[in-house]
């Protein structure tokens, strides 16, 4: 067994009423790893509770919500994050209180700070999910359905459910072996990736009939302005997910939303289909972020705006 | 080796020149079948030549179009239907020429009509490339990236990317014995899953927005009268996918495509979401198809053809 699983599972085996931290803006991978790790400590005859600096979204309420184990009414004897790359994507109080008490860190983020006494980070690995996964099959540890549902919703919800390049053999060997637990898969999979609320269709049908191509399409901006927000009664929720509409067509190289915070305020989003880097476009205007996937903040009227962030994106195609 | 098995493998052996046959609105998984088999003749130093009734879509180019075996001025010596169910389903001029004239038929629906001379079908398998897949496996032939391509392609396209129950241990563990092959899995899933036209997303945001929703959102309908079809200028290639925007809200158990064919001429698509059964209440309309994908095609006028469907789907709510 590699080191690095060795003293996680040690770890895992000696410790007692752990605190399992996740990310904030948490997503299926975190909230996955959290909730597997949890009943995995339990079935070890231990207690441990999960913590995040926000509400857990209500479509991941069906792992937060029908966890078993509430009796969390105990002081934390160790500290361990899963799918937290760096202690500020804790949030700020979960930061301050816990950022230099972790234990262990479970992750598969190559930019893994290693703030924690003892990391395991696996880069390769699609999802925490997949390392958590792994550590168990060498602890032969035997897992249960609700351990296999949260991790099969780690992995689909970051590999885009088996669609991106990291869904590589590990995740579908991985994924046959959860399935054989007789979990909901396609519940699962319908829940995270096809239901949309009637609300939510109407607002993407708009939006979609609404993107602007230019460049020969290689750069498609979505515009929601203060009255569109109105009409669709939208709440900062709805905004997820909304940049990707821009990067259907195949041509698109950029894909912008302008959002509309005040009468002069507009925020950024940005998302890059190949080669272009968009973090380094949104820099250039005060903002930042990944290659694929940046944001700023620019002020100005609307048409102002709009011109800038066209211009700018030109000069990167 | 299962007999039915051995009496397909044993037909592949000793078989020369054959014809192979899909069926009409070719998918992923008719074309993924047809080609794989193909390739894997050529492989075993014999001759093939894949038929259609129908053009192959645009989107399925990368599998039709990158065929390096071109000479097919060969009269064949014998003939083989994949993923076909039915002779009705090879078109009419095929079915004409061919239904009774298959030595060997490879297949997942339950509903095979059994007209081939051999009939090789798993109704549990995902695809009829999933049974292929076995069956060279069981032959011991050793794939190429070609094969490997094909095979994925009908396994992603009839599971919806790993989405559906049939997505299950085998299709997993299939995926990653193709993905090892070498095949560039990222680029098929943004090309079949994720990227599409703009007169695309024009056209399925104008349906999504006239999605009739009925019994309290359980049956949605979309209509595509000839007008629509005019208005957006539809081949029949522009059908693909569209039932199941039809199912995206929750509580919707039943979707249903109605396409105009003709003045009085309809064919319908069904979907179901949950424990519905559209394969039976398709049959009881003279069609027929899968539990959980299936058609038929009903005459009268839209109205009529509408309330039938309407009254029939609310009978097995």
């Amino acid at each position: 067994m590699d080191r690095f699983f060795e003293e996680a599972a040690e770890f895992l085996r000696n410790c007692e009423d752990a605190l399992i931290i996740t990310h904030q803006s948490p997503d299926g991978d975190t909230i996955g790893s959290a909730y597997a790790l949890k009943e995995a400590l339990y079935l070890m005859g231990k207690r441990a509770k999960v913590i995040c600096q926000e509400e857990f979204p209500e479509r991941f309420h069906f792992i937060t919500e029908t966890d078993e184990h509430k009796c969390e009414d105990f002081e934390e004897k160790c500290v361990i994050a899963v799918d937290v790359a760096d202690t500020a994507l804790m949030g700020d109080d979960v930061e301050k209180k816990y950022s230099k008490k972790v234990d262990l860190c479970i992750d598969h983020h190559e930019t893994n700070k290693e703030y924690a006494e003892r990391t395991l980070v696996i880069p390769e690995a699609a999802a925490a999910c997949e390392v958590l996964f792994k550590l168990f099959e060498q602890m032969e540890l035997k897992l249960n359905t609700r351990i296999a549902t949260c991790l099969y919703t780690g992995i689909v919800t970051d590999t885009g459910c088996f669609r991106f390049s990291n869904a590589g053999i590990d995740a579908h060997v991985i994924a046959a072996v959860l399935i054989a637990y007789g979990i909901d898969f396609p519940w699962i999979n319908r829940h995270l990736f096809d239901v949309k609320t009637k609300k939510r269709i109407e607002l993407e049908s708009y939006l979609s009939q609404n993107i602007e191509y230019l460049y020969d399409d290689r750069v498609a901006v979505i515009s929601v302005t203060k009255d569109i927000q109105e009409r669709f009664s939208m709440t900062s929720d709805d905004f997820d997910g909304i940049t990707p509409l821009a990067t259907k067509v195949e041509a698109v190289q950029i894909g912008i939303l302008i959002k509309q915070k005040e009468e002069n305020k507009f925020k950024i989003s940005m998302r890059a289909t190949g080669n272009i880097n968009v973090g380094k476009i949104c820099a250039t205007m005060g903002g930042g972020g990944h290659a694929k996937a940046a944001g700023c903040t620019i002020f100005g009227t609307f048409e102002e705006v709009k011109e800038k962030l066209i211009k700018t994106a030109g000069e990167y195609l």
